[in-house]
């Protein structure tokens, strides 16, 4: 059944006990036969796949451990390929630890850490790019979060790959042709079509890549900073945003509250909100350190709320004082002028038509829903889709980084005049590139079939 | 199918998350029918009770929430005997919360505690003690603990209660004997036979009553206190108690680290140290404080180490002024006689001759093994057998009291001569209290049943 494994493993597949129950998980050749061992019930070997079976795990001293519920999954049909068995006992730190224990005894490995998942991909279940969309899936926060690693589970991101080398695999029959008259100097492919292929896959990993950065706000969330000079009402921003999230947050079971402090969710987007001191010249000491560190927490955030002080701010000269103040970070900001009552007719017009700018009463909460779409926006220039294929996964970033570098390669070579076997070293590079992302195993064979067709020395 | 109630609970089954998978249970009679307005897979109406099945779980506006394997159990073959549908999803509180949403929006109710046992109770899978055993399963730390909640979910416990129903049951009919035969004043059953039997009953439930000394240790654990002079070697003792179990608990996967510091199982107990200020004299406002801590933390202790500091004490009077002192506190002790090294000849006939006193070397680690041993004696006096039936639970222990309290009033009864009819109300509350424990739902009806053939007005 199991192609590269046969030993059988086992591990706690749920959570944290005390619960009502857990679930011991085991895989490999041996799993039903092991679990026969410790099991008094029906035979397990004479049950079918996909069955549950109510029984007794025995210790081999023949003494009680718990009543259980077996469910049997006969490989290929499971979700490591191989045979599976899953215990569902009673969810005891005491019971699960005597059960695992008692079948280290007779030979069981206790698993290592994503090993199931590691065989479901070894066993050609389904692809890297899955494998690791697996533990994304468990990870996610949010909607957007859980939506992308779901695509990627189920295999949307993949096809794109496939799509991608498919492409590639074209380019590199192009050149093979190319190769097989070269000695006849006949130019099959003309290298205006061979360099329109090249920048068409380049144009989509670029564009992929691209994709990261939102791709990485969809899965770690955007650092904030909030802004401003001392009394600004940055605080009262950070609440006004954070309360009305903070009901729908605190029903997640097991959400840490001192998290949801300073993290809200909008539109499916995790929004990590720093507040920061008052930014202000000062002669004081200490505050001139937070000062400093405000600074510096604003240089590392991936958005700002910058936050006027209508009260103080009343000149056009004042305003802009305070954006040459907004600008000077260099990130991207959103200028949220705060207590709207006290807004001079002088900076209305200003305020009410600039890009990024937002009028606002954070003490009476109005306009908060506008300083969220605005933030939703600075985020993503263009609607949000979650079936789009996103770069969510930093080694599949370095991957395509790497098909890009090798395929620019070909591009100066095509540009140079660079014969069809230097070309094909490079594509072989943008291949495998690609191929790792996925983790087709096969990849070697499937250059080699692609490249024994290259004439030997060419 | 179900006797008690129609609805379809939900709830997460599975310890807290994020974890490999996480199981969420369904009960009643519309479980199968709900589940199916939320899957894409096989139908599930169509399936046979305890299979498994692949498939998806959408949300109601047909967006993909996760990859799931379904479990199903129809009803009466269920924990619940009601329809159970098992979903197991990924591990992610995000996923839980979401499927959990989605079924309360069609019509699907949020468990109460223990609801799903709740209902196998009420639908006669198991009596109450089992219900209640199911939680000691759960909660229980150590081996002892676990097989006597395994004991009673087994139905061992129960089987006693049984037994005593029908020793009494028998009393009432010798009772009814006497009752149908009262006019001619026939003595069918003998005074002194119905003497006996209430004896014997009351003599079973005695002892099943003081077993909840070490019921109540197995379940919850004993406190025990290290006392004794200042510098006697209280926390070495302690240290050395604590260092070989440490590498074993601390295998257990959840434990605590800072409880483990102040417990140990010995021989499948847990015993929970607590040390104290070195017992002296002191005119420090603050050292007395601590003394007269240490003095209330005895009090409340079940079992006190009292060490004795060899080096200091080396004669018989200064030895039996420790004893004293030990005595005074008024709870069962160990005389634990540390720095052996230094144990003079006067002392050292008594030491290892006297009841209940071990001699050891708290820093070399030498004669720990002999304070564990005495320690398992001192709180056991005779060999525990876990398939005792032992007395865990405080609700129990006050309906067995109430039944030995009305046996009493039967006792008094029979002594004095009252008539059957008297006896039988007394019978009655012990029928009464005794069924309470197992939570017989009949009892009214067995008790109308017995007590209908007693004549009215009797």
């Amino acid at each position: 059944m199991s192609v590269h494994s046969s030993d059988t493993i086992i591990a706690l597949s749920t959570g944290a006990s005390p619960a009502a129950i857990a679930v011991v998980r085991l895989s490999g050749s041996e799993a039903i036969a092991k679990t026969q061992l410790l099991w008094r019930g029906k035979p397990l070997g004479e049950q079918i796949s996909h069955t549950l079976h109510l029984g007794w795990i025995y210790t081999l001293d023949n003494q009680v451990l718990d009543e259980v519920v077996i469910g049997i999954f006969k490989g290929p049909n499971s979700f490591t390929k191989e045979d599976v068995i899953e215990i569902s006992c009673h969810g005891s730190p005491f019971i699960v630890q005597k059960i695992i224990r008692e079948f280290l005894k007779i030979g069981v490995r206790y698993a290592e850490a994503g090993e199931f998942t590691k065989r479901a991909f070894l066993n050609g279940r389904f692809d890297l790019v899955q494998a690791e969309a697996v533990a994304d899936v468990i990870a996610a926060e949010t909607e957007a979060a859980h939506q992308a690693a779901l695509y990627q589970m189920r295999g949307g991101f993949s096809e794109t790959i496939k799509d991608l080398r498919q492409q590639l695999i074209h380019f590199a029959s192009l050149i093979e042709l190319e190769l097989d008259f070269g000695e006849e100097d006949v130019e099959f492919a003309n290298r205006q079509d061979l360099m329109d292929t090249v920048e068409h896959i380049q144009l989509v990993i670029k564009r992929l890549l691209e994709s990261f950065t939102l791709g990485n706000v969809v899965k770690n969330g955007v650092p904030t900073v909030i802004a401003g000079k001392p009394n600004a009402g940055k605080s009262t921003l950070l609440n006004a945003l954070l309360n009305e999230e903070k009901a729908i947050v605190s029903e997640i079971a097991g959400t840490t509250r001192d998290v949801i402090e300073d993290q809200i969710s909008i539109n499916g987007l995790i929004f990590r909100f720093i507040d920061t001191a008052g930014l202000r010249e000062t002669q004081d000491v200490v505050e001139k350190i937070g000062v400093q560190r405000s600074y510096e927490k604003i240089k590392g955030a991936s958005l700002m709320l910058y936050v006027l002080d209508l009260q103080q701010v009343q000149t056009v000269q004042a305003y802009e004082r305070e954006l040459l103040e907004a600008q000077s970070f260099n990130i991207p900001f959103l200028m949220v002028a705060n207590k709207a009552e006290f807004c001079s007719n002088a900076l209305r017009a200003i305020l009410t038509q600039a890009e990024a700018h937002v009028l606002i009463s954070a003490k009476a909460k109005q306009g908060i829903d506008t300083v969220k779409d605005l933030i939703i926006n600075k985020v993503q220039n263009n609607q949000f889709k979650v079936n789009d294929p996103l770069l969510t996964n930093i080694r599949h970033h370095e991957s395509l980084s790497q098909t890009l570098w090798a395929l620019e390669s070909v591009q100066r070579g095509l540009k140079s005049g660079l014969t069809g076997d230097f070309l094909a070293m490079d594509i072989r590079i943008a291949l495998q590139a690609l191929a790792s992302i996925t983790g087709e195993v096969s990849v070697e064979d499937l250059l080699a079939n692609i490249f024994s067709r290259f004439c030997i020395g060419k």
